[in-house]
């Protein structure tokens, strides 16, 4: 499914395409995250506009609400929402346990209990029980039908200690190995062929991320994925794993690291080091706070508040070398109006200015690297 | 700025042209309403896609935010919004009295009091004194620009005694001619032509209907509305009124019935006698609540609410013979998902619907008033 198109010489960075039955995905590439069938804000063909290649859904999200099997009426996720280009889901890990802890430390249950066969835990919505084993995980996912589906991984805090991260590694590897055994059975459910990808954990030790590493490239996967709570979060933390993982994994998979997008920069940093693709709901979720991206020319932060006063009467647009429809047709002074307003379009039209900021960046890191130049395109944005 | 196409051999109902500098529009015509600068949840790219001619600005509101002279520095609200089409604004002060009785019945202040000069309101966003003159309303109205602006008027609650109501209705008389002699100085403040309507009052009261009728139809208006808080909310008083007003007031000159648009079937009372142009807030606030237009031969209700349980699996779309953007690419079952997981694309899929319903109920009118049929058309509708 993976081709390396072209392999940088001055770093790991490298452009390739991924090849599915819903069209071709150039790499390195951003996914927006499209949780609940959307990405919110947007319609399928304000996605088309921004040059969007693959958008991510949430397992956990589907499932609750409106359900795989509601979907699988339909023929798939694409087909529900009307989305004909590539989807990836993820295996729901991450909520489960990122949601119920959330619900544990506000005092509202959330009893989220994890043993060797699974997860059992509390639907954000209206409290009702679920459970999911790896099996359960990947029967939805072949329902919901994305082109790429994730393992069920257990996600293990950053400050896990090295023997709880042991145990949960343990379960995760052999989740894993469950995973691809379930998916052999029924890897065509809609018809067309679903990619599953594996995902490398143990948290912080670097022994464990090494042995994950290995045990994970060893297995039968489309894909490798790092994952982790700091995954994204925390850039140092970020670069240190896969500096340690880099040497193990195999080159001709697709490497995905999950959670990594909160800056335009942190983009350059896994792309240095071999990344061909990652996804972050932050892109999105700052759009609807008003901060939206601009070049480091413009403002060296990399971003405006929009709602901030010296942008009351600006005619400007958020950023003068952005051709996306937001910048082409408006001011800062009319999309702070909006945001003062809490009118809805203010919402959309920041959103579709952040994604095709990171999407553009995108493309013009694939053409560095075809061009042997990522690094000094790198420094001009440093 | 008014040519009158056809009048129909059955009916008052007639077609017509209202030439803006900002180019034609072609009537009888339903108006959407952008209060705050925008049609809420679209953008002016939808707006063309639905066939929007004109759109509504609130007077009341943008003087409050973002204000006339940030908006007059843009060269009008086209420019500051980026909408090339025709607008109309009204005076502000159905949203002075409406909102300021609003908040007296809520006990929260919203001191509105009136004297024969003008109104001192309390801003509806925070508490702030602000006073409307006749005068001063003209001069916000030139500032922000519309192509066609209203008179100031006092809008009288339906159960208004006689005596108040001629108060009240000389009043509004008085400043119908402070309204002209001010729009005379300065009618062409962003270099082209804005058009001036005057607006007929006399709540219930036949007498007092025809007085007016007479009164401002003797003005130098370039347009006549119907106003009252019943017209448009009360379809058997509005047709009343407007059965009292029609011998009287000019064939030649665009009728307006303000607030008008509740149901599809309004419209078609209002054409019936006479009327060009006509505009609700109703049609996009019900979409936002998944209250959803379709023809008699879908629901006799002539509206479904979406997020019934008996849409959950429904792979049709909203009405199978709508053409809109909505219709064309989603079914209902994935509105409800939408609209029950809260996501901000439903709002817009659902205004979008609801607008180009109603408009292209307009055109279907417009052919049928030239072929002498519009009563034919309504009769199919009842």
């Amino acid at each position: 499914m993976f081709e390396i198109t072209h392999q940088e010489k001055n770093s790991l960075a490298r452009t390739g395409i991924l090849h599915t039955e819903h069209g071709d995905i150039e790499t390195p590439i951003f996914m927006p995250v499209g949780t609940q069938a959307t990405v919110k804000t947007l319609d399928n063909e304000d996605l088309k506009k921004i040059n969007t290649q693959i958008i991510l859904g949430n397992t956990y999200h589907l499932h609750l609400r409106p359900g795989e099997n509601l979907i699988a009426e339909f023929g798939g996720l694409h087909k529900f929402m009307g989305w004909d280009g590539p989807i990836l889901t993820d295996s729901g890990g991450f909520q489960v346990f990122s949601l119920g802890l959330q619900k544990e430390a506000k005092g509202q249950g959330g009893l989220t209990k994890i043993d060797d066969d699974g997860v059992t835990f509390q639907s954000h919505i209206d409290g009702s029980t679920h459970r999911f084993t790896p099996e359960e995980a990947i029967k939805i996912q072949h329902k919901i039908g994305a082109d790429i589906i994730m393992a069920f991984d257990e996600c293990t805090p950053d400050d896990a200690d090295e023997k709880y991260t042991r145990q949960a590694l343990d379960r995760t590897h052999d989740w894993a190995e469950r995973c691809i055994v379930e998916h052999k059975k029924n890897n065509c459910y809609h018809g067309y062929k679903q990619f599953l990808f594996g995902i490398i954990q143990g948290a912080g030790h670097k022994k464990l991320r090494e042995e994950s590493a290995k045990f994970i490239s060893d297995l039968d996967f489309d894909g490798i994925a790092i994952g982790g709570e700091s995954v994204g979060y925390n850039m140092e933390a970020t670069k240190k794993i896969l500096d340690w993982v880099n040497p193990i994994i195999p080159k001709d998979k697709p490497h995905y690291t999950m959670g990594v997008g909160h800056s335009p920069l942190d983009l350059f940093e896994v792309v240095e080091r071999g990344v061909d693709m990652f996804d972050c709901v932050s892109p999105t979720r700052v759009a609807r706070n008003g901060r939206l991206f601009v070049h480091p020319k413009i403002d060296k932060k990399m971003h405006i508040n929009i709602l901030n006063t010296e942008h009351r009467a600006d005619k400007n647009p958020i950023d003068p070398t952005c051709t996306c429809f937001t910048c082409q047709n408006h001011s800062r002074s009319y999309l702070q109006h909006l945001f003062k307003s809490q009118e809805m379009l203010a919402y959309r039209l920041a959103t579709i200015h952040n994604l095709h900021f990171l999407l553009n960046l995108m493309q013009g890191m694939r053409t560095a690297v075809k061009e042997d130049r990522f690094l000094e395109l790198k420094k001009s944005w440093m």
